[in-house]
């Protein structure tokens, strides 16, 4: 089985406000760099630092690592537009950052993006979970869904979802690109080219070439990993797909996943961190309804219980990871609340 | 042990006349993914076909590959700037390809690129041999090695060498960045920035990080790796360095391996591939003195005779390969020859 870790960055994340990944927007361009490198090497190799958001949440990528750390995994490491390319083994799907969604087009290559991924994601040994990283990946997510016409609902990293932002900044992108939601219903690599971001497009590519070959895949996230069930939809695919995220994702009042799922036919999986039962100051802030998901940590604890491992022995590896590792602690700045 | 493969563009490469690698502009900034993809998979993955020069010489590509068939290698492919990325794992050391040398500052991340290779070679298993690919690479060589005042001979792998035309072209280099020859002396990741290609930097880069942790390192290559062992020398590497080449590029009159190798105390082996005992008409043209070397051939060969390969099992091997896949055939233009 593979799990492969989509990683990227797009512009749009340097927006205030909207993303808790990094905390400051030099810190949020490596954070998927990062993120890679923790899953891979068990600590970052371009930074100094784990990255934590403004309040102190630590990456997901931790307990992602974690599970690697207790079950053999092969990993496979997707560039899908880092700004920084990982010290690590990459596949590269997408040579460049995503833009602002509110320019006319923030991914010209996105379709290119999507055939590259589809053709790497043919050769991934089956089963294949997803995994993504990407700071402000929920407010592009929101805009693929609003081009395509499909309500998801929209979660955060932050403990108070700027969710008003979101749409504005999104109805900005869909009247940059001259468009109307809905306009690009069954064109989902349009929809990526004008209101995505080059993770969505990896993400979906590696989805659709895995399904061919008839592999089973499971898309480890919460509100991105909807919009490629969507796009994928849209375009036409008819395999049957799985989501697992944490119960974070799914208690959020801010969107619906069970609902999303029923009307995809989408089997969606649960699982709870139990991060309150943690007296870990940092992972406690998980508890509290930050970072929620991100870096497939859903579908990687997911892995872990099936093979038998308990939560706690995911929770008390990753602090271990936590503590043998500087975290990179940023001033809070008021935007980031 | 490893073999790490190297591959990256240079805008120096669509200068008229300077380069066999890939025929046209087009193919030649394809034939380091292809020439990568074909070592690690066998055929080229991002495009149809392999790369031939303009009279129908193959790749050394093939070789590299067909020593592969026979021998166990670890291959780790390094991406200094590929214009673009394969469809397999690489590590990325470079994210643009390097520009013009006539431009004032083509390589402007040159100590970035030499940093991150540094940190990738320390991780690599060793002994480390070291290959590249990148169409245009013995003109930047040449650039490289007259801003640090090196002579070092330049080869090839056209028939016949426009040494001339690379001179000029290098000259013309050295003014835009109003530099004289030797300017740059004990200063390399200058050099590299003003004159070189991203290759040479994540070449010298992984020479240095693997040397540091006590691994011997062979550079398996012509002109291109007499400029690392200067750029090495020049940036205070004291530890003792192989270079591993053809007979092709140490019978070239216009290099004379043996002597750089004796002033910057290199051991240098060289292979014979014996190409002219080769009835097939395609691999034949190495023998009249085309190709020459690139993308490690003549370490790779050195590899499979001292695992006990005969030189004739490597060329039926390369053969076989190059029977099963199409080459990408294309019009001689007159400026090639």
């Amino acid at each position: 089985m593979t799990f492969a870790l989509v990683g990227g960055t797009t512009e749009t994340a340097s927006i205030p406000g909207i993303s808790a990944a990094g905390g400051n927007p030099e810190l949020m361009a490596v954070t998927p760099t990062a993120d890679v490198e923790i899953v891979e090497r068990g600590e970052p190799i371009s930074t100094d630092a784990i990255p934590v958001s403004p309040t102190g949440c630590p990456t997901p990528a931790l307990l992602t690592r974690a599970v690697r750390d207790l079950v053999d995994l092969d990993l496979a490491v997707i560039d899908a537009g880092m700004a920084r390319p990982p010290a690590i083994e990459t596949t590269v799907v997408a040579d460049q950052p995503g833009g602002d969604i509110r320019s006319a087009m923030p991914v010209p290559e996105a379709e290119d993006i999507w055939e590259r991924a589809r053709t790497v994601g043919r050769d991934l040994s089956a089963p294949l979970t997803i995994g993504e990283t990407i700071p402000g990946g929920t407010t592009t997510a929101l805009g693929v869904c609003r081009a395509l016409g499909v309500d998801i609902g929209v979660s955060s990293s932050l403990p108070e979802n700027p969710l008003e932002r979101k749409h504005r900044i999104v109805s900005g992108g869909l009247d940059a690109s001259d468009l109307s939601p809905g306009d690009l219903a069954g064109a989902p690599r349009e929809a990526l080219r004008y209101q995505g971001d080059p993770v969505l497009a990896g993400v979906a590519g590696l989805a659709e070439g895995a399904l061919s070959t008839g592999a089973s895949v499971t898309l480890a996230g919460g509100t991105q990993m909807l919009a490629v069930v969507a796009l994928l939809d849209h375009a036409g695919v008819e395999d049957s797909i799985e989501v697992a995220t944490t119960r974070y994702v799914a208690d959020d009042p801010a969107t619906d996943i069970h609902r999303v799922g029923e009307r995809f036919d989408v089997r969606v999986t649960v699982t709870d961190p139990e991060f309150e039962q943690c007296d870990h100051l940092a992972l406690a802030r998980f508890a509290n309804g930050e970072g929620k998901e991100g870096v497939g940590m859903g579908g990687a604890i997911a892995i872990a219980q099936e093979r038998g491992h308990s939560m706690k022995a995911v929770r008390e590896t990753a602090i271990q990871r936590y503590e043998t590792v500087p975290t990179a602690r940023v001033d809070t700045p008021s935007e980031g609340r």
